[in-house]
């Protein structure tokens, strides 16, 4: 409308070039399909509350008293009133519990300017200190074996995409400069590695070993890179793995650090789906935890997005650096070079900081609000659980539908063997939508082996929505693939 | 601590060498003076919240209700309750106002999906279009001589920092692309350029004529520039000014939009300041109510973090663009490549995205918060008015400090005329801070004509805090020089 005869100009071809699938042309269409009427499941991102996971009560509470200050007072004499019999039909669980009421001022006291004030660019030191002793309560830190967390050495962020991102920028110097990533990965990587003009080097993972990472495959992708002339900087290693949901053992996560020490690269661990490991004999093992007092750098992200907690519209995150790299010809250190990025976005949003203070610090036992928090967290772990389970069976019921390794993350990967000559994944995606209004994401998105094809799905909506939309679906492979 | 024997790795120089002074040196020393007790005064920064202003109650009341939806019900109960004359002691502005108890339920319906979810990344539909009619209020949109605002141009942003960098990082595609920047300027604006390995093209301000825009100044910018090979893409223009506090009025403002349609440059105009206008005899006009139906690329940006709304923390912008440029050989226009860069990031917090909706949707004259509303907002812009003026009253007591143009924005931007021999205002500011606990920055930071010295100081601290400053400021800085 405001378009008049707008003027031709360049752009930045690496943003040209971009791209980002789960975010692009499928769910753009499921965007069109719900303005027409249509009803969309949208499982092309690991977007819980979207699906109707409901937001965990106390950090909520939390939230909602300390945008409100003069609330906390408030609820104390209301407190007051109902003990006293004033509030007839008001119930207990009605006012906050005098817990969060205590820990809304404490933390109001710490941010000291609360939170409609810009904080320190890597995030409150408070803040940072608490992120500090959860990563050493969950690696078990004794300053012996392991060294304890540096709250100096953690930065508060928008999400962990903006983490991540901080380091790819940092890391990609010139055009020569890589950064390996797995096949399949989280598209976010080659977004910004593509943005940085860097190259991706990627390694492929593998799948019917359940999407193990293999030494060998390691080294001869980053032969290749360097035959190619590709100054590899560090590999970036998902775990639990987003699309693939595998998780890794303490054995592999070791050899990926060996194998990143004698090849000089630094390691970016994105750790974000850490709480979402259902396997009963699986357990998730941080890369912390196994680096003990090696010198490899090591970059750790985690986000309150993911997990039990779902807060992904209040994006907040952590990065965690060990073993910062020096800065060649400079007498400073990647973490300066991270915090001074951080300044020029000022600071991430004092929610998302909230929300990740809260992560880190869970009502201890003799707590009030700690019966509900834990039946909450239990009930959505074991219902993402429960649901990849039943898509998963569905599978069974599709010809060719092969899905391998073990249920971590939020997504299933599952390889289409049995598709129609002339048809890729992406047209199977899109039938797929239009077909039941399924919303995922075609394999291409996040890469894999030439010649195979994937869907990513997320295992988020309720159960009643999968037992009404898996029939439809085992319908449409069938009649899709036959 | 972690830190073992950390590598030497090279690193992108561009961040190396981007510099940032609101948060360089001279705010990490007052950090440190902090931490040895020192008591600080933050003005380093357009930080209101920090220095003790106070939130806009109806803000922070409909934030503390969508954050928690339950609390709508229950206060509605409590009401109740409280009518009937079972809660003594409380007061009726201890509830929450219908007005407000509506606008949160209906905001919650339009959001869908509730707070904790991913937005779509532009920011949702609905505040996209409370966006576009506030544009039209403002300007005077009549379709006629003024196109409406498009929704579909307009992305909520993680501040209005986020939304420049998407503009700057497009524009530059290699490093003989320039932008045109005012000098004193903002360094967000040197920074984005910088590290999107771009030219910094300076235009300078006429001090003494109030920091006015002068076209020979542009003219010659732009012709040296160009002589030097560098491809000019665009002009940056802040009104009100940051540092300077000028204000444009209708008439420059028509000869900027000249300017740049002769010479094929788009225009970023940064109006995050546009209610923090003092004067009796100025006022805000928009960049888009004077470029009319002019085919001039626009990329407007507002903030939630000034005015009078002053929520920094929350982090919430806007990025409004007109006349979006066709990307040249590409089926595409600038819009689709902001809208694939927020895609990339997901999308902006959600309560960065509910305090722009709230900034956009002041209660009417009719609603119960009216009043209130009218009353904190007035008073917070006349304490800012006369807080500058006493700041700016306090210069004439010091040697050879001159302060031009009108009172616009949150800062004052003083020259040294007097600073004793191999002194300069780095020097300087760091000397006011040793002695007083000031922080500020020196012009330097912001750019200014070689052989001038200027310090930027945010006229936010409190009427008692500057009286007992202001006095202790001057004696210092007679001292310094003489």
């Amino acid at each position: 409308m405001n378009v008049n005869t707008p003027w031709d100009m360049s752009v930045n071809r690496r943003i040209l070039e971009m791209e980002y699938a789960v975010r692009g042309p499928i769910p753009q269409r499921a965007a069109e399909l719900k303005k027409q009427g249509r009803r969309i499941i949208p499982c092309n991102l690991g977007n819980p509350q979207a699906l109707g996971q409901q937001p965990i009560s106390f950090y909520r509470e939390v939230l909602s008293l300390v945008e409100h200050p003069v609330r906390i007072a408030r609820e104390r004499r209301l407190k007051t009133l109902f003990n006293g019999g004033a509030l007839g039909g008001m119930d207990a669980d009605d006012f906050p519990s005098d817990y969060v009421l205590d820990l809304g001022e404490r933390y109001l006291a710490q941010m000291e300017t609360g939170m409609g004030a810009y904080s320190d660019s890597s995030g409150p030191q408070f803040i940072r200190e608490a992120v500090a002793r959860y990563i050493d309560r969950r690696d078990g830190a004794d300053d012996v074996h392991l060294p304890r967390s540096d709250p100096g050495q953690i930065f508060i962020t928008n999400g962990a995409s903006e983490a991540v991102r901080y380091v790819i920028d940092l890391l990609i110097g010139d055009e020569s400069d890589g950064v390996m990533i797995p096949i399949p990965q989280y598209p976010l990587y080659s977004a910004a590695i593509k943005r940085c003009g860097g190259v991706q080097v990627d390694y492929f993972l593998d799948e019917e070993s359940g999407w193990a990472m293999d030494r060998t495959l390691l080294e001869s992708s980053l032969a290749a890179a360097r035959e190619r002339g590709v100054a590899v900087k560090a590999i970036v290693v998902i775990n639990p793995g987003n699309p693939t949901g595998a998780v890794l053992n303490e054995e592999t996560i070791g050899e990926v650090i060996a194998f990143a020490g004698e090849n000089g690269l630094a390691i970016i661990a994105d750790e974000v789906y850490q709480e979402n490991v259902y396997d009963a004999d699986a357990g998730f093992v941080s890369f912390a935890r196994v680096l003990g007092r090696s010198d490899v750098p090591l970059f750790s992200v985690h986000s309150t997005s993911k997990g039990f907690y779902g807060e992904c519209g209040h994006r907040g995150g952590y990065l965690e650096i060990r073993n910062a790299p020096r800065v060649k010809d400079a007498n400073l250190s990647f973490t300066d070079l991270v915090l001074k990025q951080a300044s020029v976005n000022i600071c991430s949003n004092t929610v998302g900081q909230l929300m990740m203070y809260l992560l880190v610090s869970p009502p201890p036992e003799n707590a009030e609000p700690y019966r509900r928090f834990t039946i909450e967290r239990r009930k959505i772990l074991d219902d993402l659980h429960d649901k990849a389970v039943m898509i998963r069976a569905g599978f069974d019921h599709m010809d060719g539908m092969a899905c391998f390794g073990r249920t971590g993350a939020m997504y299933l990967f599952p390889r289409l063997d049995r598709l129609p000559e002339g048809k890729d994944d992406f047209d199977y995606c899109m039938g797929l939508l239009e077909e039941t209004g399924l919303v995922t994401v075609n394999g291409e998105g996040f890469g894999q082996e030439p010649g195979t094809s994937h869907l990513r799905i997320a295992f988020l909506p309720s159960r009643e929505v999968i037992e009404e939309v898996l029939p439809r679906w085992i319908d449409f492979h069938n009649a899709y693939v036959n």
